[in-house]
């Protein structure tokens, strides 16, 4: 029973079965491509081939800067069938930190779409490991523009080095394609953390890890993936490998639709209804633009094949959940992930219990990360000991499992946030209810400390959200001569709503510790965002670090 | 990311998230026993402890002699866990070749029911290995029984070296209590196939391919058995780990419900309707006998709870696909297993696309075996030569995946059924279609040869079985001086019905080809049986061998 579990599994069972599922894709000119995994797949064995004619050897890393679309598909697949590792660089970051990110991961290859050849040329000159640069065209593939199309004449960058994807494919001599033997614990892809602190850390997934994790988002207690799904990540695949779905889509043959550059409310709603979407996957405030777009014209869009949003990245409002599911019908699922963890770890499926209770209990449900995947083990640690499963205690959550890393890619030495006894140290606070379902109250780093007590960041902002003029809020911790820690609520109104701080704290009151209330309500315009659409706290704890300081 | 895929792993994620889930069981006395998982987690604790403290040490085998019950669940948690080798015993094959089996395994222990010791007395004094006997009461556990009761005193065995399980179970010393490092290589179980032809030859199951197997009965295209399921599997204990779902039920939380030795159609009905069962599992005849109550009673019965009747071990008839789905509403799905694939290779769906067709599209299809479970791998092969996926061209079936042998336990040199390149010859005659669906036409053994031209015996009886006179019907191979070999039906009247040969072959006629039909149609009061419930055709075929023989 000695069968690998490893990237070219999953391919090979595509094109035996799934060849007819369809994937399709927003071009750069917003108009939609449809193709099939059996067009797919046959690109995908050319990327292979002319991969290694240009001397990529296994364990060799290949880097994306690319956004979603389905030639990025086809390095995701094609780059671990020949182990090598696929290393999708994150369009979103600084410069200097994506050349960082390509000198320590010693990329090889790089491919790039031409859109960002712009983005590509900030850093170009500090990177020394790179030796071909592969460009995907912003015309369609197969488009008129052909083969003969100079890819660097928008760009003016010189033409040396510079390889056009779809010559590339066209130039593979698969009478050459070979397929390395692959053991499961071979690396497959590389992703780096965002960094929100200090530099941006590896980490390498294993063959075996992204298999795992892809069987685990087919079963039924998870997102229950399918032949009959077509999936629309909209998290992106530069961040985390879209949630690993890429990989998922292809095991259980889903349809896959890849949103291109194009992450906006009314794009992905159009996505949905055109490509008819099953299960769509991003990051709260994904789901809150869509929100708007929807009620903008209720009942005037036709979502009915859509059966899941899954929501990760951070905690979901209590407040959205119930707006998509009182208003528009739709079902919210709610994930917990780390890049550390694949990134899946729990998923939220309302247990059977709960499918007749008043809406207020399920949302209530619902607005929790959900239980652990199979092998996935959590625990929540306060002070170096295990907190009960009560829902009422607050500990850091640890995990450990098949597909949660155990040491950082070229980092020197041991890193605190692995214990030794094979857990991670998530940074996440939580609760754990007795079921199992674990409940995140905040990053560790942004608990507010008042008083020697902890306040959480998100339990005040969701609940600031939930305000009928509010439309985004966040809340930091802000240095206090008496409390040590104070929070600030920084809130974006909506359009033409108002409200005062006033109004906002005895909204909050009924719901909280008087000493839980922010005594400082800031308004703004807007929030600053990280790279991948969370609150960039760091910068309002900065801007606002001096506010009581002449207390 | 060194997690292992170990029996244990599954037990700790019962153990934390599914200790509230039911477990319930028929009693030898047809009383319901009902307790949780918690319960029986604790319990399976204790046996292992005890096993331990009996000097059981990883690698070595632990047998079992039982009926479906809490206490065989314990068993099969318990024993991997020390890392020893869970053996279940077919209680229907012959004491000769149980003695052999148990030799050949070198089990130590045997974990008995009290209700079948006078079987074990049969063979036991040709057993060299065993040096305890573990007896597990009629009465049910934690009765007024209580602990001093003589567990040998109604079989008349000697009480030397027989030990009660609930003693054995009080007595553990849970201080003691040992996880050892088991590697997910390791050997969890041994299971023999029936032997129909030469000695039972035994296959080991490693952790992994038990938990791989699991996980993949969890999965929306494979059984999707979740959390929210009650499972109730017919398939015996003693046969292929009942297709592995005391497994699947541990991991994700099934409930489970035990039938202990009533696997008649009401008995199975009652517990169905009594214990609210979602998924259960076993062969076409159980489900006949099922399908003959319900037709009693249409409608009296609440079925509510029941999603899905999985059936495996031969093919089922599509006429018993269509009665349950027309006249009871209730969901056939139809798979395909082995003992040598742990044992569930394919498992059939309707795809999306048929959900509306017209229910004859519909039963034509479900009549299938299935799409391969995820990485398991299936070809057709036809005198050395892969057939095409066209649902016309006959091949034997081969496989192979990670929870598909590679080599049969304890025998010597290459055997035949195992490929160089990893394949494992099935002996099952199938058709692929193009979408990769699995359709068995026969076994290779129990094809008919007639005139140079191969004819599936199962084509024939499932046609014979849709007569509404027909109860049952098995086609076999007779010799015969022109053709080689010519199809005999040997048919079973329904009570009361009558219909002639010429009858029956006047119902075939539009369906196969002249020369398919057979000449011969006899009439019998019943067919002989396997010890898993399956037509034991040798017999037939021995019976009839002289069919032509003046011809």
């Amino acid at each position: 029973m000695d069968f690998p579990l490893v990237v070219p599994a999953l391919v090979r069972r595509a094109r035996t079965l799934f060849g007819h599922r369809p994937v399709s894709g927003r071009r750069p000119d917003r108009s939609i491509a449809r193709t099939t995994y059996a067009s797919v797949l046959e690109r995908t064995r050319r990327l292979s081939t002319a991969l290694a004619g240009l001397g990529v050897a296994p364990g060799d890393r290949v880097a994306t800067l690319a956004w979603a679309s389905q030639e990025h598909l086809e390095a995701y697949l094609a780059i671990p069938s020949i182990g090598a590792v696929l290393h999708t660089l994150n369009l979103r970051l600084h410069p200097d930190d994506l050349a960082y990110i390509v000198n320590d991961a010693r990329d090889r290859i790089l491919i790039v779409d031409e859109s960002l050849l712009p983005l590509f040329e900030k850093f170009r000159a500090q990177t020394t490991t790179i030796e071909q640069v592969v460009v995907i065209p912003s015309a369609a593939a197969g488009s008129d523009a052909g083969d003969a199309r100079d890819v660097t004449a928008n760009t003016g960058a010189p033409a040396h080095g510079f390889l056009d994807y779809e010559a590339l494919l066209a130039s593979a001599d698969l009478s050459a394609h070979l397929e390395p033997v692959i053991r499961e614990d071979d690396a497959a892809v590389l992703c780096y953390t965002s960094g929100t602190t200090g530099r941006p850390k590896g980490v390498l997934y294993s063959h075996r890890s992204i298999v795992l994790h892809s069987f685990s988002q087919g079963i039924a207690d998870s997102l229950g993936i399918g032949e009959r799904d077509v999936l629309l990540p909209i998290v992106p695949m530069f961040h985390v490998n879209a949630w690993g779905l890429p990989f998922t889509g292809v095991l259980f043959g889903a349809g896959q639709v890849l949103p291109g550059r194009y992450l906006d409310g009314a794009s992905v709603l159009d996505l949905i209804v055109r490509e008819r979407v099953t299960l769509t996957a991003g990051v709260p405030t994904v789901w809150l633009a869509m929100l708007q777009e929807l009620d903008k014209n209720p009942g005037g869009h036709d979502l009915s094949a859509l059966r899941t949003i899954a929501i990760g990245g951070s905690a979901a409002p209590a407040s959205m959940i119930r707006a998509y599911q009182e208003r528009h019908h739709l079902r919210i699922v709610h994930a917990w992930g780390m890049t550390e963890v694949t990134p899946l770890g729990t998923v939220c499926n309302l247990p059977a219990g709960l499918e007749a209770a008043p809406l207020d209990e399920q949302v209530r449900y619902r607005a929790r990360q959900g239980k652990p995947l199979p092998f996935v083990e959590v625990r929540g640690v306060a002070d170096g000991v295990e907190v009960p499963w009560d829902g009422q205690t607050m500990g850091e959550l640890e995990v450990r499992g098949p597909w949660v890393a155990r040491q950082y890619y070229n980092v020197e030495g041991h890193d605190s946030r692995f214990s030794d006894d094979g857990w991670f140290r998530t940074g996440d606070v939580v609760l754990i209810h007795p079921d199992g379902c674990v409940e995140l109250t905040d990053r560790a780093k942004d608990l507010v400390k008042s008083g020697g007590e902890w306040i959480s960041s998100v339990a005040l902002e969701n609940a600031l959200m939930a305000h009928p003029a509010v439309a985004e809020a966040a809340v930091v911790a802000v240095p206090h001569p008496t409390w040590d820690e104070r929070p600030l609520a920084v809130v974006v109104l909506r359009a033409g709503a108002q409200a005062t701080a006033d109004d906002l704290r005895e909204f909050l009151a009924p719901s909280f510790a008087k000493w839980w209330l922010p005594d400082r309500i800031e308004f703004a315009v807007e929030i600053p965002r990280t790279s991948v659409g969370k609150f960039r706290k760091s910068v309002l704890r900065e801007q606002y670090k001096g506010l009581y300081a002449d207390d």
